[in-house]
């Protein structure tokens, strides 16, 4: 049973988190120039001086852009386009991202200073109905890019599904709903963005989640798509755990603990620190790097903060 | 010995270039809108009917659209950066697609009009020299980004080397010294963009060529970094035919089996035609179409037929 693993749970996210921080503390500063090395090796050497674009704006700033981003997404996104008009025939798409994201940020920003709850209740509303044109096909998939009146859109595009994208845009809606009083949503964020995901692309045979999948069963046409990566297991873990919390349901624990003993015995680095991203679809590591122009500071102690927290409150108040 | 093996693999290339167009004639063309489909699955499923661009211009608008080309890369490239102007601090790095692309493209227009063997003189020597520029490290590697003024540049996009791209640049100089009877550069073509990249680039484990490398070993940050890719050995048997051809060497004809068996085993499908495009590290099929956004009717039967010519060539003028 998972429940009896919950201290268990505890004490090795708990390690894992400070190894994690600790990597970065030691090796991602730049003395010399000041800002953050981002393209680190498993053992700490930086093998690339870029400073990819981080996310350390200050909080006004960050409250700005949100309302340029806010103009871009529901107004005109002609700056975002380079000037560049549609071309004609070109399907204009609307991608789980940007929903995603705009709850994720808004959630953020509002923590910080909770007078802005008024100012982000109607993006936030509009992003929800926006995630919720994702789900597809009677409610059985959710699809990554769907039409601007939100239908499926033809071919390799309007069939992509990425399970970990569902998974974390789950968690999302899932504490959205909970803060909101939104049962129904909640129980559409648990169902149709994590379980269906997660049934469709966990890989019964090698273990972990797939990246990329096409609803059809066609090969999809990313490279990685069988590739098991960080973020996404990171993401399921939190979304699990946070399913479980809510409902006490058993299964949910029970898929954390799945995607938390594969992470364990694939991702974590225990001697040096911070997880290996990048792994083949047989778990083997593809790439030994700890950080690199996609990969910094960010899902692994968020999703290890986060989970050690549900963790904590889960063994205060056992069910 | 590769040399008793001439006759087969004449039999065997012709029976798949005769497969290889079949598949295209039966399933490519769009009896409705007319054009072509690529996105074409194992079987002849049109699994997506989105037309990627294409190369059907005619001759003399291929005439006017390499002056353009010519015009981008050696004298404006503002109107193909979209407007945007370099970044501040922005690396300036010159790859070797693009001298590659004119040395191969000026060739295939001067052999259908070679009345244009004057024009494209100087294009097709500027087009040598920045190809050579991609040697570096005393002669030891061809990294495939370098500085405008020809040195390598820091971190991964510096390091970076691409052994079918190197490969495939050698034969296109091969072939460019051989007409012009540059022995030097047809050697430094074989030395150090043939032998070099694929004693660097084969998988002595699985077998086949990597796709990206890092020169100093690092984990290259490109994810299909260890996918074996069916351009990159089409290209490479060319290549190591054409230097056998050249040179009689039967090292070279020695590394064309070694491809060519590799291909045989894992890229081409004798019961259906064409050649599986993508495959994992191990050789396993990581997706089974045959046409798709990248992969057209282009490599597999452009390397066949070159090869068949050379092979034909071989035995009728046996060494």
């Amino acid at each position: 049973m998972a429940e009896e693993r919950l201290q268990e749970f505890y004490d090795e996210i708990s390690e894992d988190l400070t190894r994690c921080v600790q990597f970065w503390l030691t090796h991602s500063q730049d003395d010399k120039y000041g800002g953050f090395f981002n393209c680190i090796d498993e053992d700490g050497t930086v093998y690339d001086e870029t400073k990819h674009v981080w996310l350390q704006a200050r909080q006004t700033e960050a409250i700005q852009m949100m309302d340029r981003l806010i103009h871009w997404v529901r107004e005109d996104d002609t700056d975002i386009r380079q000037g560049r008009p549609p071309l004609a025939g070109e399907a204009r798409s609307e991608s789980l991202a940007v929903p995603m994201m705009l709850l994720c940020v808004t959630h953020e920003l509002q923590t910080l200073d909770p007078s802005l709850c008024a100012r982000y209740r109607d993006i936030q509303e509009w992003s929800v109905q926006k995630a919720l044109s994702h789900v597809q096909r009677e409610g059985t998939v959710i699809l990554e890019n769907v039409s601007t009146s939100g239908t499926e859109l033809p071919g390799s595009l309007g069939r992509l599904m990425i399970p970990g994208h569902a998974i974390e845009a789950g968690w999302f809606l899932l504490r959205y709903a909970k803060q909101n009083g939104q049962d129904e949503l909640a129980q559409k964020a648990i169902d149709q963005f994590m379980n269906g995901p997660f049934a469709r692309g966990w890989d019964d045979e090698c273990g972990g989640l797939y990246y990329f999948l096409d609803a059809d069963r066609y090969s999809p046409v990313q490279l990685e798509w069988n590739m098991k990566m960080w973020w996404v297991h990171t993401e399921t873990m939190v979304a699990f755990l946070m399913a479980y919390q809510h409902t006490r349901d058993g299964d949910h624990l029970h898929t954390f603990a799945r995607v938390y003993d594969y992470c364990c015995s694939k991702h974590v680095d225990k001697k040096r620190g911070e997880w290996f991203g990048y792994l083949n679809r047989d778990g083997s590591v593809s790439m030994r790097f700890k950080g690199g122009p996609w990969k910094g500071c960010f899902h692994v102690p968020r999703s290890l903060l986060y989970c050690k927290q549900m963790m904590s409150e889960l063994l205060k108040r056992p069910t």
